[in-house]
């Protein structure tokens, strides 16, 4: 696969003077291969440690039509690579006593290996999600969101951590581009926990220079201009121009936005952060959405639980 | 103080295309009216609780010459503001278990509010420091360098977490500028755990657009030409020169570094990461070295104590 995009790179370099149109980078295609990958690998952990499957624990609260789609594509991403996942549910009655016992009870089971709780929390009680993130252990925190784990993201301890899914599968995407992080000038757009914040820390530590730009930039298209790496999460539909671009970078979109199409049946369809259409006229590479960073997380929440598995088999390994 | 230095930077601007000199931004004073403010905020506490008062533990392993002087200037300064300052020392004989089980008991210890632990560890064993760091209970973690303090400062977390005393000093210092952080471009350089990926957090969450730089950006002159505001935590000597800079910009130096200077009785002197000659020619406002940062560090970590023993007397208000 690598040699193909090379190829098309190398194609669009000697069609000097015209522009060329981006590679696109398919985050369908990524997850594919991660997930091949994954699935062999549990299965060789299951032969050689008779019969043990890494297991990850999804807890809900409540019941979001959203949060339930999310949890379905995890647990059949899951049952496919041979990861034991449970769904936990909780009524939307729960309190936050009660849903820190659910998650003292996972984090004191030695058969799970990983734990998310599904955000938002759809409770009718008052939650304080940071607290809730917090209380879930670090060594089961397979989606990076404690405390603990941004801490050692932040400031680059790196192997003993886990890394929030999305910037993760931002990074396998940017790797499949064959473009070397190292040296480069990455701007990230956004700041949030989930995927701005992590993303600078994972671009920085694999020594790019990186710029985080946000709502208060003022001068957000000459900041864009400058970007070899261009990773944008600020959640506000096609916001990126094409215009805006450094020709020939590497242009990854986290946005998810629904705008209003009369010409679906649906009456909407999906766009990302970054104007496509203009912008693959001008990028190197670039994601596509749907189909890019999104099936992304989930592959590497997959990733995640397995590493965690992993962990725990080392460690337990290490007693004996 | 504002209004004279809002005076200079007018003068500076009105002597239009001919160079000014920056107005220096001085650690020392500053740093003085931070520990006169925290002495009144000591006293006070003293008068409302009954001779109550903060209290540090400097747990320090080994007696490495620079860590008895800078130990001394932290018991000095904390005797000053009325902070009761206990130096708890350990032999080069110490082991890591000994180290981790000082800590736990200041840890227990409900009398003191923030503990310290002085590195680097100067023991004869082996130690992990990240290890022993973060033994240290993050609410008593003055020096804001364990992991949890770590994770919520770079996720935008200010309010609950302990800041790293170099990069807030730096923070105060940006203020007694009177430029606003909000929307500027601010660069720093370097990326350690104890000023520049904290000061990276800060600046971010003051909601500048913020680069960082390192020693794989390829084009540091450039960057730094865009910086409104620069902070330099690079440990080289003079590396940054003056005609890098943005003219009018913030200079901030946390540099620490000896040179050979024959003139001088101890044969050298100290000079920070900036070439200041150079760089007061072009920058609006530069803090010295020595008499900028440095003097900064140890009024922050006095600050913090004071702020924790705030905390702990609410804690304690509220139970009551």
């Amino acid at each position: 696969m690598l040699s193909s995009l090379a190829l098309s790179l190398r194609l669009g370099v000697s069609a000097a003077g015209r522009r060329s149109i981006a590679t696109v980078v398919s985050g369908s295609k990524t997850s594919r291969l991660v997930r091949d990958r994954l699935k062999q690998e549990v299965d060789q952990m299951k032969n050689l440690f008779s019969g043990f499957r890494p297991a990850l624990v999804v807890l809900q609260v409540g019941d979001r039509d959203d949060s339930n789609l999310y949890i379905s594509s995890k647990l059949k991403a899951a049952a496919e690579i041979g990861i034991d996942a449970r769904h936990v549910r909780l009524p939307r009655s729960a309190t936050q006593d009660e849903v820190l016992r659910s998650i003292m009870a996972v984090n004191e089971d030695s058969s799970v290996h990983g734990l998310i709780v599904q955000l938002p929390l759809d409770s009718a009680h008052p939650m304080d999600s940071e607290l809730v993130t917090n209380a879930v252990s670090p060594e089961k925190d397979v989606d990076g969101l404690s405390c603990i784990n941004a801490g050692k993201l932040s400031r680059g301890d790196l192997g003993s951590c886990f890394i929030p899914c999305t910037p993760n599968g931002c990074m396998e995407l940017i790797r499949q581009t064959g473009v070397s992080v190292a040296g480069k000038h990455a701007v990230v757009i956004g700041r949030s926990k989930i995927v701005g914040a992590p993303m600078h820390d994972l671009l920085l530590w694999s020594h790019a220079t990186v710029t985080t730009c946000h709502s208060k930039t003022p001068d957000l298209p000459q900041q864009v201009g400058r970007a070899d790496i261009l990773v944008v999460g600020a959640g506000r539909a096609e916001m990126v121009r094409g215009e805006w671009l450094k020709e020939g970078g590497v242009v990854i979109d986290c946005g998810i936005n629904y705008v209003t199409d009369e010409r679906r049946p649906s009456g909407k369809r999906v766009v990302g952060d970054v104007h496509y259409a203009s912008a693959n006229q001008r990028a190197g590479f670039i994601t596509p959405v749907p189909g890019g960073v999104g099936p992304m997380t989930v592959a590497m929440l997959m990733e995640n639980t397995v590493q965690s598995a992993q962990r725990f088999l080392l460690r337990d390994q290490a007693r004996t």
